[in-house]
C-alpha cells in the first residue's frame, strides 16, 4: 500500500513534511538562471533546464531529512513541452533518491479522458506494441467536483499498483469557503466530499488504518481540520498552507492522530525560497533550504510526536 | 469581447457547434498511425505526430462549416513533452484557420501558480528580456471548486485581452449530482457556482449580452439546462454531452435564448470517430467527420433558429 510507504518514510525520518517544487524564474538563484541562459539563450529550453538543476539540487540536499516531495505541474506546463520534458525527468530523479513523489496537477475529468490521463501518469502509455513510462510517481491530487466518474479511472491504480490520489476537500485559500463551505443538510460540501472519498477508498485500507484515497485539507483552518480528523479517521490528509499562507505548527497538529500519523504537511516557498530572506545572492540556497526544512520539522515536532 | 467573437462566428455559419479534438491512438485511422510509426518508430513522438496530422486535417476539413474547436489537453499531456509540443502547434493552426479555440484542461489552482498558468496559456512567458508565446487560444475551461482565488488570476485576461473562461457548473456525467446537486438553502451547488460566475463577470458583458465568464452545462440534463438558461441570461453555456453521452438536439435547444444565442454545443467522438461507424478503413475519415458535423448542425437547426 502506497499510503503505508508514505507513513513509514515519515516515521523513519520523524518528519511529516512534503516539500514543494514550484519553480519559476524569479525565485531561482541568479547563478542558475545565468548559466542556463549562457548555454541555451533566453528560451523556454533554458528556463526548463534551470528548473531541472534547481529541483534536482534541492532533491539531493534534502533527501536524508525530508521524506516526500510535491511537484507543481502548472509551473512546468507553463514552459510548454520543454517544461514537461524536465518534469518527467524530475519525477524519476526524485524516486531514485527515495522520495514519495506526488504530482500536484489538480486534474478532474471524466470517462475515457480521465482514463488516458491516469494511465499516462500512473502506468505506461501503449504505442503500437511498445509501452512507454513517462512518469514515476506515487500520487496525484485530483479535483473531484465531477463526482465518481472523475475518480473511478484512478481507482484501479490505487487498488492494484500502490498509487494514491488526494482529493480536494477544504483548500487553504481564503475563498475556499465560497463553494466548499456551503451548507447542505447536516453536512457542508467538503464533508460531503469526504464521505465520497471514504466510500471510494473503503476497500483500500493500509496497515496504519489509512485509505489509499487521501484528502487535501488546508492548514489555515485549524478548527475544520480538527473536526475532519476526528470524524474521518481513515483519510490521510495532505495539508497545504503552512508558512507563506499563514498555517503554523500549532495549527497543523490537528491534522494528526494520537500516534502522530495520518498527515503530511506541505511547504514550498518557505523552503525553496528560504535563501531570499537572507539577503544573499542565492549561491547558498541549498543550505538555506535545508535549514528551513529542519526548522519546520522541529517546529512541528513541538506539537506532534510521531510514534 | 471574445464571447462576441464566438457568437458572431456561430451566427455567420448558422452553426452553434464546437467540435472536440481528443485524439488517442485507437481512434485514429490506421493509415495515419502506420505512416507515423514508419517515420518515427513506435514512440511518443510518432503518436504525437499522428495526433498533429489527424487534428490539422480535421481542422482543414471542417473550417468552413464549424466555427469553434475544443482541444482536450489531457490527451496531449498523456504523451508527455511530445504531446504538449504538438498541442501548442495545433492551437496556432486552428487560430490561423479562423476557429474560436478553447483548450479543455479543467485546471483549478490558486494564487501564484494559477497566475503562472494563466499567463502561459493566455499571454506570453517572460524569459530574461524575451517573451515567448506558447499557445494561441481564446478560452479555457476552469474548475472553480477553490472559489475566487482560483478564478481571479484569469480575469485580467478576460477583461483586457479578450479571453474567456468557462467554469464547470453542471457537468454532463451521471455522477455529477454527487457534489454539484447538493442542496444548500434555496440553491444547489451548481447555482451557487453560477452566482459566482455572474459576479466574476459582471463588468465584462459583451454586445450580445453575455459575459466573458461562461459556464459548462451538460446536455444530458435538459430540465436543469432550461432552468439555468432562464435564470442566468448573462452566462454563455458550453454544452458537452451531445451524441455519445446521450444528449440530443431536442435537449440542447434549452441552452439557447430566444434569438438562438448564448450557447455552443460540443461534440468530439461523434464527429472525429464518425468513420468507425461506417465499417471503412478510415481513409474516408474526413468525409465522415464532415457529414457528421453537417448532420449535427441540421439536427440542432430543427430546434434552434439562430438570428
Amino acid at each position: 500500500m502506497s499510503i503505508d510507504v508514505l507513513q513509514d518514510k515519515i516515521r523513519k525520518m520523524k518528519n511529516p513534511v512534503m516539500f514543494g517544487l514550484d519553480p519559476y524564474l524569479p525565485i531561482l538563484p541568479r547563478h542558475i538562471v545565468q548559466e542556463a541562459f549562457a548555454q541555451y539563450g533566453q528560451t523556454p529550453e533554458a528556463a526548463a533546464a534551470a528548473y531541472y538543476r534547481f529541483c534536482t539540487e534541492l532533491l539531493d540536499a534534502l533527501a536524508d531529512i525530508v521524506p516526500a516531495v510535491k511537484i507543481q505541474s502548472a509551473c512546468f506546463e507553463a514552459l510548454g513541452a520543454d517544461g514537461i520534458c524536465q518534469m518527467q525527468r524530475i519525477t524519476r530523479y526524485a524516486k531514485e533518491k527515495g522520495y514519495y513523489v506526488l504530482v500536484d496537477s489538480m486534474r478532474g475529468d471524466i470517462g475515457n479522458v480521465a482514463e488516458i490521463y491516469a494511465q499516462a501518469m500512473f502506468g505506461s502509455v501503449s504505442i503500437g506494441e511498445t509501452s512507454h513510462r513517462l512518469y514515476d510517481i506515487d500520487a496525484l491530487t485530483v479535483n473531484s467536483y465531477l463526482g465518481s466518474d472523475g475518480v473511478k479511472p484512478f481507482l484501479p491504480y490505487c487498488k492494484k499498483e500502490g498509487k494514491n490520489i488526494f482529493l480536494l476537500l477544504k483548500t487553504s485559500n481564503k475563498s475556499s469557503r465560497e463553494v466548499q463551505d456551503l451548507l447542505s443538510g447536516d453536512r457542508v460540501v467538503y464533508t460531503a466530499m469526504a464521505d465520497l472519498a471514504l466510500r471510494w477508498g473503503e476497500t483500500m485500507i493500509g496497515r496504519h488504518g489509512y485509505s489509499e484515497i487521501g484528502a487535501v485539507v488546508g492548514a489555515t483552518f485549524p478548527q475544520t481540520m480538527k473536526l475532519l480528523r476526528e470524524k474521518y479517521d481513515r483519510l490521510f490528509f495532505l495539508v497545504p498552507g503552512y508558512g507563506a499562507q499563514g498555517g503554523t505548527a500549532r495549527n497543523v497538529q490537528f491534522a494528526f492522530d494520537r500516534f502522530g500519523h495520518g498527515a503530511v504537511v506541505t511547504a514550498s516557498r518557505s523552503i525553496i525560497c528560504a535563501w531570499q530572506l537572507t539577503g544573499s545572492d542565492g549561491t547558498d540556497y541549498l543550505d538555506c533550504a535545508r535549514a528551513a526544512a529542519l526548522k519546520m520539522k522541529n517546529d512541528i515536532g513541538k506539537f506532534v510526536s510521531i510514534l
